[in-house]
């Protein structure tokens, strides 16, 4: 085996978040890293730590996931993915497979992250958006929520907005952009979707910051009330935690290779 | 009961099609009929027979069927969507429902109906795609599908287009108009809609259209042949049928209210 050459081997993986306790590897049930390192073991024989860019929660889905793993092996690097695909779940599917530097690492080395939202706004529900969307029956006033969003922007102290059990040292996050769109969603009903784009993101911070925005949606809450809320740096404040379900990892940025 | 007006109720429906046989009630699993006469026994106490426009075969999705069923109640016509959807689950909703003159029947009254077949064109599978989307490995040649599907427009046979199972008497059909789409699927790959728009469809027509355009796609028949094909009036001609869990019921049309 150490023979081989060890390489960084950095995967972009798509998940429906449904049936998993969220990434990270856990006692007591399936995570998308534990189906992963089992795939990367199938195929390799090693058991190496899959570093992902966001740790996702239980439900919550990925479109394009960054993670990487070390692992000595001679399969060509884009093989990764198709061998990685036989032998996964068919709702964890990796698109591509490269190798990179061995001192990329997926999570410290990313630049933002872009989060959705998705709110599905209509009298009854959806059955094709159950797990996908959070149903919000009464009609949201979008230019509320946007104006609301203004507050968050920039450098901010997002205490007010992340779970008590977010275990990083302080909340200070550079949101760089918030949008906020209403798409028809035939035959009846819309998508509200709010894309975070952050530097970085709290425990809950995308799903506390979707259900406050939504209560200023509401009419619940004003939309100046979010400058309030931000400035208590105290949760009980906020919002609820908007469902799982409508939150998807979109994508990733890293800096460009020089 | 007797006492309680006879009201057709006509009904809007999605559903996710992936956990049912399908339609119509059967004797072995659980279907969307079943599911919708079960909620409409749950609110009102009667077992009416629920008439559906589209019989859609298992695996297969709507966004919004018709349906309708003649009830005595008294229950608001308008209620009986909300009503239903505390009965149904979460796979299963009614977008809304109204009283229609007694005479409306979903299935015998509707002018056309528009299917998509949906593939999802990647090297890769996406996970969030996989009870939604035919995963097609090879890049499709989509200005090759399209010239095959103008073999298809209009007053056609589409015996060869059928399945052997299929109970109608012959397999004439008005072919409106055929849509072929490709639209970007990020990260990476691309959604093949193919919209069929008749005024009817044979059992799994649309399926198997939907998998000899795409062998035509793929460049294992010319468009030429789809005339060929059509003129044989023999389903061993043409090719496979096409999984159905790409398939989605997206409307029906009916005559406007005069």
């Amino acid at each position: 085996m150490t023979d081989k050459p060890l390489r960084n081997i950095r995967i972009v993986v798509e998940y429906d978040g449904t049936r998993y306790l969220g990434w990270q590897t856990q006692s007591d049930g399936a995570t998308i890293q534990g189906e992963l390192t089992r795939a990367v073991t199938a195929i390799t024989g090693q058991r190496p730590h899959i570093q992902a860019a966001g740790r996702t929660d239980a439900g919550v889905h990925a479109l394009a996931q960054v993670a990487n793993f070390h692992v000595h092996s001679v399969i060509p690097a884009e093989r990764f993915a198709p061998a990685l695909n036989a032998n996964l779940p068919d709702d964890i599917t990796v698109h591509a497979s490269a190798e990179v530097d061995t001192a990329f690492n997926a999570r410290h080395g990313s630049l933002s992250k872009l989060y959705r939202y998705r709110v599905y706004n209509a009298k009854e529900p959806a059955a094709l958006e159950v797990t996908r969307a959070w149903h919000v029956r009464f009609p949201l006033d979008i230019a509320a929520m946007r104006e609301g969003a203004l507050h968050l922007l920039g450098e901010t102290d997002f205490e007010s907005f992340r779970s008590a059990q977010c275990d990083a040292e302080h909340a200070r996050r550079e949101m760089l952009a918030i949008a906020i769109t209403a798409t028809e969603r035939p035959p009846i009903g819309r998508y509200v979707d709010i894309v975070f784009h952050a530097n970085a993101f709290c425990r809950h911070m995308c799903r506390i910051l979707a259900g406050t925005l939504t209560e200023v949606g509401l009419g619940r809450r004003r939309a100046d009330d979010i400058a309030a809320i931000r400035d208590a740096r105290d949760r009980s404040r906020a919002g609820i935690t908007a469902p799982a379900a409508g939150l998807t990892l979109l994508q990733i940025e890293y800096p460009s290779p020089a």
